[in-house]
């Protein structure tokens, strides 16, 4: 399990959500509180969007709370969409490339939760990948296969058919060749002009996803748990997929359909 | 706060004290239990004697439980005395000369606690480490700079007096510049021969300090926290200084002479 | 293009090969001299073998001459087998995953050269890799693959065979999808008790391969280029496939079978 | 010795200056041509002004041509005042507290060059910094360590003269404990609206400097070396100190005045 916030508005400091709320994603590293491990130190990462397409990318191994680069970086840019997150590895190596956020061409991709038994089915979810995007799998996660994935399912035109297709094959793999739970999980997405989310789980056990509009800033966070408490945030109910486009939320069912096979 | 343990005896896998346990020193660098922060993620290091005088020594940046370089060297070197830390720093960066152990020569030195305001009188401490010692100096801590100066106290001839003139200097610059608690200090030292504890507070919190032989081992484990429940670890009491030598144990006190002014 | 040594023999220390001679593995890593690049700074790795069936293996992402951990191990470690590695990326990531040499079992392997084309063929390649190997795959260079095709096609019983199979599929792959020159390669591996080595291009441009007995040190270093100017080594012809056992060397032709696909 | 390049002008991406260049500082990071050292791989580090006083800092151990975090930060960040810096290590450990550019307040400072025999009187140097900004103190470099003692001289308000009595007092100290060639310096510093550069030295082999403005661009860099071969550099003769505003260049006479004793 991992921790994560995302940001679309007026450009803030991306510190503004990284490392300055009561309870920031940083704080989350080491104290995170609505997951089972409250320690998220296997690395961490930052997509953010400013002057080109293409997000920029800052990832590293070390815990988010000890990196100075990072702590610079936050309190330096400034981004109107921005994905962050902090790293509790479920066992594959802690390295740079498989620390999320992915990013390929506009998209970036990040991930919280688990893919029952995917160490026995790694090499047929690899296979879902179609050759064009296979020079993109840097790393050994199950989230960047499934990102990949999702991108050859057609992301860019129809990103919650093609969420749903992309978990779909995974869901089958983990019924035919892994374990329970199949599939929990919540994860951010971003063509840097829309901010994306989807909570979903074969069982009752949803990872958690928040998201809460700020007047004052005129942006919205969204987040695997609030940065602050006492404040207002919105719970998105399991099985959804959410559509966050300047102050408009949109929030649709999200239902993979039971596949017989996988691949 | 950080944990250390220590080893000296017949030769054994180094992974046995530092990874094999219940709540060896790599679950303690996770879920420490006897020391104010549970997590201590800040780097971690190794310095082991073998067939050389001097010790080996690997540090990294990394938390010690994430670094598979470490599981394979625990895994694979004996040794028959080896000092071993998990660091959670007190403000100093995240750096490879900032992890512990500390190695100048045949001696090595690793340190848990604090000394009180330390960035107040940093230079006056690092004044006092003789010019023949400070290439050695490579990091900023508080304990690389207590282990020069007791090098340059002449700890390989009096090791007992020589910390205790350092510590006593080191008390002197924090009551003069820096803040209570001025000291609260276990450390771990070892010129290959014998190993060195010492447990030592100018109030009454002093760091937890235990031993305990094994005798299926032929061996000593000195740690900060014991290795398993259920065992019997002996407590070092507080103001002690503790000398192992194969199966003997002398303790006597450790009493640094209040001193008028530091430098 | 990378440099590697490898060590059969008496037990050494590790540095006897990897930083003491003239023209060691780490002055290689910035002045290698019979390969295209001269810096071979994008990583190194070191598998040794000492009391255990598998090896250690340390690997980091820093130039091998500037990491004082690696300085340290080799003046510690002594072995009766190693393999050691300086890399020079011909493109994939410089991470700890993709550095040599890979480790699964008792087994060790490193790699220098090319298969050419690999980024068309990727996929295709990791699908000859079996699903009881595939956790294994960590990172994605064309060398991990290939390492664990071969252990695939039978490594551990017939090693000139299983690698002459598993090259040939990769040739097979490079003639169909890739571009020339095909392969290129000099390799290491070894099981812990012989030392295998193999050179073979499919153009005239066979990467160098040379080995040494030393009378004194009881032993034969097996390296890309010669460790000392002025000393007498041995070339190894190109297709060729080498055994060292003790201080006996066997040395075959070794010719992977054309196929006419490849998976 | 090391490699840099400064910018001062219109926002521009920073790979303008750092990678895109056929020259650039990442070529110079292997391919350097006007120093003793080809190859500047012992880390690398980027300052940069954007909407604070302070500049970011981002800084690390690899190679600068394979850390892809720089690549990704270069091709996002746009800045009117950068300096850049790849770092050929003189001695001292490759840690990321070692890397250029240092940063205090909204002060940033690079440099290439020597202060010889530092070794032998680091402590008296590291002795010249006042006690308020010994906490700034956290590697071991000289180069850090003359930043320090400037700032302490009165940079921000007397830059030639802070930086001319900083050098005097390293020069005294080489002559007195130290090694010829005492000093040779090039270096960049700003404080975030000026960009200053100096070249010195005490014999007759100043590192050079080059600086060149370009109207299409309308921003001036300054270099270590050019980053074109074919465009035409105005070179800074030695003994100078540049004072660059806009389009201005101001440059005066660099005379460290002799001191008879350093401390």
């Amino acid at each position: 399990m991992c921790r994560w916030a995302a940001y679309t508005g007026a450009p803030i400091f991306v510190e503004e959500i990284v490392s300055r709320p009561g309870h920031s994603l940083i704080h989350q590293s080491h104290c995170a509180t609505e997951c089972l491990s409250a320690i998220n130190a296997d690395g961490f990462g930052l997509a953010w969007y400013g002057e080109r397409e293409e997000p920029g990318l800052y990832r590293d191994v070390m815990p988010a709370w000890s990196d100075p680069n990072l702590r610079s970086l936050v309190a330096q840019v400034k981004s109107r969409m921005f994905l962050a997150h902090v790293r509790a590895s479920t066992g594959t190596a802690t390295s740079r490339n498989n620390c999320h956020p992915f990013a390929v061409g506009r998209w970036s991709f990040m991930h919280n939760g688990q893919v029952g038994g995917y160490d026995a089915f790694r090499r047929d979810a690899e296979m879902l990948i179609p050759d064009a995007l296979y020079p993109q799998r840097k790393g050994a996660t199950d989230s960047e296969a499934l990102f990949l994935t999702a991108l050859g399912e057609g992301l860019a035109t129809d990103p919650r058919g093609a969420l749903e297709r992309a978990v779909a094959k995974f869901e089958a793999l983990s019924r035919q060749k892994g374990a329970a739970p199949h599939i929990r999980l919540t994860a951010a997405l971003s063509d840097g002009v829309r901010l994306y989310a989807v909570r979903y789980a074969t069982d009752d056990h949803s990872p958690t996803l928040y998201h809460r509009w700020s007047p004052t800033r005129g942006g919205r966070a969204v987040v695997s748990e609030p940065l602050e408490s006492g404040e207002c945030w919105e719970q998105v109910p399991p099985g959804s997929f959410c559509v966050f486009e300047n102050d408009a939320v949109e929030i649709v069912p999200f239902c993979p359909a039971p596949l017989a096979a996988a691949a």
